[in-house]
């Protein structure tokens, strides 16, 4: 591996499976729990993948990590050289606390999380030239304490961050970071331009997030629709013209073709924000609706129906939690 | 009364309770019932109104009508002066079959229901002279067979179709239809002009009915939370702007101030078309959306968060009812 020690800060669907995948690669890798820490220093953690059904040291199976660096205060968790980010969004505010402790002075922070303007937190931390954009593609979720259901895909879009908002190219630590991910089984995808990446996987992650939540409807029922494929077609477009509106990043529209294409061939699921709505998390929507809003919004141009999404979504964060 | 024998096509929360309150007032009325038929020709009908507690011929207060005209078969009723169609739009396709047998040479027809366009089956089995529209302010609910809660309002308005879309102004038959209605203690506003009325009627349903199906939400919710009050707002102002689009009616901005502090008045209660959705019934999408929608797109106009909920709608109604 091209680093030794990786922290995991959120070991949840995302956390714990790249995490796990590391380990089992040869990294030293170190958890830190919240609600889980108990079961998992008890028992270890669990990754049921979708490759295969073997347990135990398996590459392209279930993997059983018995012997896991579980950590509930960050405090106690050492230095590493790579700290991946996978709380939720909505838990960031938490970063000034969470990272010091784990960052050392070339440590490489990688933000495994959906949405714009996430990094900006880390990079008053760390410093902006040692931030990374992980974009996941993957259907992962945690079924139990320490039980993580891998169902589908995988692979990771990485880029390297940039104070200034320009492509930050496929640096020399990008490309390490990518072969660890590779050597752990890992699909990557080096991106020389975050901000494309991230608006890229707004254009899924909107329509499919939000619809499922406000329709509660699973992927293939939302595609299987005339009604749910046009909107969803009408919001992808509209988060295109917000990409070239607020950061000039012209994605072409074949791209919304290959996402429909994609999400017809997925097993039926429940996207994460369903599944934390469900669960009465609050959702990611400041991340993944509120910024390309407020981006597009200043940039003056209208997106009334990724506004109407984002209401309905906070309309229903709300009401679910009407103190927060 | 003005006109002697009233029939009322569809004997739900609205046929039943201005039907119930007609014959209150000395009309002789002929209630069309399905499903309720059995237990209304046992027990009469039933109308819990909000006025009083009183349940026996009382103007202001409960009306049971122990003595119903009731009929299972259209063919069973007699020809009466004025029919008034109190069915969902969903079943208007019924009409050229519900309506010969109940109107004679100057029977007028009255639509007592909500959307656009749906005067034009009516207007081609009568002839389009003696055709009118009912916009009826009223929270009611069917709560029972042959049991109908009214809850709040109860205001009727009152326009006589034209065949060519102009205003019909405040005719004679409009004039004692009011009358009759009034008599029947009922609020009537005469309007000289069905399509502004429509228009307006839609200016509420639009942003309530639809977000309450869609959101699971009561008037109360909609109106206390800001997202939704924006959201109820902007697509107000689609329909305002479909209404000068299409048909060239100038509804003032002020309106839509009028229609959200009602509801902010409004006893909390669920939308008609929650209360359908809730009970599996088919909902009123395309008089209510889907025509306003078709017309604004064939006048060039966009309305985008119109479009949005008519889609999501459409998506709700049909995963429930798979095969309509």
């Amino acid at each position: 591996m091209n680093y030794q020690s990786y922290a995991v800060i959120g070991t949840g669907a995302i956390g714990g499976l790249y995490g796990a995948k590391l380990q089992q690669a040869g990294a030293e890798v170190h958890f830190l729990l919240h609600s889980d820490f108990d079961h998992v220093r008890a028992h270890g953690l669990r990754v049921e993948s979708k490759d295969g059904d073997l347990r135990v040291e398996s590459k392209d199976g279930d993997i059983d990590l018995p012997q896991v660096n579980a950590y509930y205060r960050v405090e106690d968790m050492p230095a590493c050289e790579v700290v991946l980010v996978a709380l939720k969004t909505t838990q960031n505010h938490l970063l000034p606390e969470l990272l010091p402790p784990v960052v050392k002075r070339d440590s490489l922070v990688v933000l495994l999380q959906n949405g714009l303007g996430i990094e900006d937190t880390a990079a008053a931390i760390v410093g902006s030239e040692r931030i990374f954009g992980g974009l996941c593609f993957v259907c992962s979720t945690k079924v139990g304490p320490g039980h993580i259901c891998h169902l589908d895909y995988g692979q990771i879009t990485l880029a390297q961050y940039t104070a200034d908002q320009t492509a930050a190219g496929l640096t020399g630590p990008l490309q390490c970071l990518g072969t660890d991910f590779e050597r752990a089984g890992v699909a990557v995808t080096l991106a020389d331009d975050l901000l494309t990446a991230r608006w890229k996987k707004l254009v899924w992650n909107v329509p499919f997030n939000g619809l499922s939540v406000v329709l509660n409807a699973k992927t293939d029922e939302m595609i299987g629709n005339q009604h749910t494929c046009t909107l969803a077609t009408t919001l992808m477009d509209e988060v295109l013209a917000a990409a070239k509106a607020v950061h000039q990043r012209h994605i072409p529209r074949t791209f919304i073709q290959e996402m429909l294409d994609a999400t017809k061939h997925m097993k039926p699921y429940h996207t994460s924000m369903k599944l934390d709505y469900d669960a009465g998390r609050r959702m990611e929507v400041e991340a993944i609706f509120g910024a390309p809003l407020t981006l597009a919004r200043q940039a003056g141009l209208a997106v009334p129906q990724l506004e109407m999404i984002y209401r309905q979504l906070k309309f229903l964060d709300e009401r679910e939690r009407p103190n927060i």
